[in-house]
């Protein structure tokens, strides 16, 4: 893609392809012919892998639950998603909970770990795909072009800001690392969901209660 | 007051304090006589402090522009604030920039130097009002008081949040530190002010495009 917009449409997006879409499947967990030892369900604690679930995933949830206390925290998980060779911040991680759980609890179960598992596989891809020249970083269009790709056509000024606060590197390169990356896929996909939601005739204009503004957005805020 | 919140509206807020006025006026900086040494416009790099300002306020002003720029940034304010006797987050000072400029160029001249000078100074004196044992910090139904004391009405929902979200001491407490108080503030303030200005008929309900939506958002969120 050229680095002109050419025909790009600054304003509405179009019908094709909305906001809120999200074009891409996620690769299903379920429903492939596994090893034998995981086709019966998995007890974990109080929670169960359905039967099917891909050995890797219980065997990560295994080796980040450390206390073996049957639930993934903050901590653990920061620590598991670290040893992969990226640093993710402990806000980055609280984040990544609080999207898969909509709760303030900062633990999370078989279920949601899996959804976390498939979701950083994604957007790993995703970050490689146009991180071209494997510098570590993206810039500006690259990170157009990856929420594009994630269903979220955000406009040049949304697009400035978020470079602008996510570029950690003193803003001479305006380019976003790994972690920044994902905190910021996080932060678009969550406050898009939650426009959604309150977008209810689809009309482009979503309508808050004071409490409802503040429910909506705090938990974003202050992680 | 006693806990028994007896008698309080959970609901809307009471018609004679509504959930964005501001009763107090913050103590003005014009108009008293001064020193006469101060009585004509202070030139300062490019900007101007107004007659009659508070020679404190300039000699603050003085010692926090390390570098003789003419305005105070992000790092120069953070060392500032933090001399005296408090440690502030370099998140909270952007806050505060942001909260006072409305824009994220993180650097301030004299006017908006003012503003904060007399915010943080108001806020101080709320807190220590409200920090009764002198511990340096308050409680959940302290903080309730003292945001009713700046005019913002929260409710209990809203209220446990922002507690959970601030209290640093690990949960045990549920008591916040003054810089905590003051991003809390920040931000209940700022949202409060950006919710009323799309609430143009005072209705309740505050009506967002989706682009406004972001654009309000984002810049509390990832200062
Ligand atoms: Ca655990
Ligand atoms: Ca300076």
């Amino acid at each position: 893609m050229s680095y002109n917009p050419s025909g790009y449409n600054y304003g509405a997006p179009p019908p094709s392809q909305p906001y809120y879409s999200t074009p891409y499947a996620a690769p299903s967990p379920y429903g492939q012919p596994q090893q034998p030892a995981f086709t019966s369900p998995y007890s974990y604690g109080t929670f169960t892998f359905p039967p099917g679930t891909d050995p890797n995933v219980i065997a990560c949830f295994q080796v980040a639950d450390i206390d073996r206390s049957g639930v993934v925290d903050d901590k653990e998980l920061q620590i598991a998603l670290s040893s992969y060779n990226q640093s993710f911040s402990i806000r980055t991680v609280r984040l990544l909970m609080h999207h898969f759980t909509n709760t303030n609890t900062r633990k999370i179960g078989p279920k949601e770990f899996t959804q976390v598992f498939y979701s950083l596989q994604n957007w790993r891809a995703i970050f490689e795909k146009f991180d071209r020249d494997r510098s570590g970083h993206i810039d500006t269009w690259e990170l157009r072009e990856a929420l594009t790709s994630l269903g979220f056509t955000v406009s040049p000024v949304v697009l400035d800001l978020l470079v602008s606060k996510f570029d950690k590197t003193g803003g001479y390169k305006q380019a976003i690392e790994y972690d920044n990356f994902i905190e910021c896929c996080l932060i678009v996909k969550g406050l898009t969901e939650k426009f959604k939601e309150k977008d209810t005739m689809y009309s482009g204009n979503a309508t808050f209660t004071y409490e409802a503004f503040m429910l909506t957005v705090l938990p974003f805020l202050i992680v």
